[in-house]
């Protein structure tokens, strides 16, 4: 892949090929545009949700450390990290309007923790994942409203939807800032939904 | 030698059709090209880095907490969150190369943490920023072996480069494990540089 700063020369062709860059620095490589849907998410026949493989390059709203409201907690072990991330275009319309589009996708990955290694010697950096939740909204998901949940094994095979009536379906409904979604974990997310009043009052 | 006054060259107007391109595609609203900065990093006229005001928006690469090995370590207070982010362009060279390109920068962002907000009873979560650090490459900077180090004030005001001889420059030259980037505490980039064995050993 050439450098974006070399890429254009002031040409449709040279934009064309930023483009393409671009698409690559999304880790997008050009697919079937009728079997891509636009970094986001896609189902299997069998109604199962294909792993995000690229979720680790879509935006990055916060990291959290044993946080107890998760289904990720681990009260056993070391207090596990989580860090969340949802896709650009999302992002994008929440920007402009502090409501998540159709086809949001968020991404929950949990690590380990680990302390010592290398020079460092006290507080905690992160080490391999545990485990992988994605929230997506969906308006053909009318049985749970909207929003649909999906937990995924080490394996990363497509994931069957939690069923309606779990946990996380009732707790992101009454305790999420914003819709179904914890906005006030977002440090970055929470002005945006304050300017745009859809921010939900907090107990 | 170059001299500094080089740095604050500005994008010629391929560049800049090319990047605004390239943001489009990634979800950007169309902005003013001339008041768009590279997705990197600019200059001042009198050779002060700018702010990387969408560092949100590139890839996240790790959090930690309260690790002690950085100089926002902050050990009469609660731990701080660390996030570290790296401009996409880098980060697509680094995973083919398991090197990191000219013009390459880091964020390293540092919060405050809180545990009772909301429906959460333990572990941390992240609050407001309270540092900002950058680490370049660029190999215009000669007397420091080609990385500068940077610390931004909350104003946010283009800063000078951390003079030479600092211990952000004798530390991540000992102890980087890829150049002078701590690539060992980010764990989807550790498998790239061992595959390309630029991973140094660590003691």
């Amino acid at each position: 892949m050439r450098r974006l700063q070399d890429l254009s020369r002031g040409t449709h062709a040279g934009v064309v090929t930023a483009l393409a860059a671009a698409m690559l620095s999304l880790g997008a490589a050009p697919r079937d545009p009728e079997r891509t849907p636009p970094s986001d998410y896609r189902f299997t026949a069998d109604h199962r949700l294909e792993f995000p493989v690229d979720y680790r390059e879509w935006i990055f709203l916060s990291a959290g450390r044993g946080m107890t409201y998760g289904a990720s907690a681990n009260p056993n072990g070391s207090p596990l990290f989580d860090n969340v991330f949802v896709n650009p275009r999302a992002y994008r319309e929440f920007l402009k309007n502090g409501r998540w589009p159709d086809r949001t996708v968020f991404v929950l990955e949990t690590r380990k923790a680990a302390t010592e290694g290398s020079i460092n010697k006290g507080g905690q950096f992160q080490k391999e994942v545990v485990g992988i939740e994605v929230e997506i909204k969906d308006r053909r998901l009318q049985e749970t409203e909207g929003w649909g949940f999906f937990e995924f094994d080490g394996d990363r095979k497509p994931a069957r939807q939690v069923a309606k009536g779990a946990s996380c379906y009732t707790c992101h409904a009454a305790h999420g800032a914003v819709e179904q979604t914890f906005v006030q974990f977002y440090p970055t997310l929470i002005p945006v939904a304050m300017k745009h009043a859809t921010f939900k009052p907090q107990p």
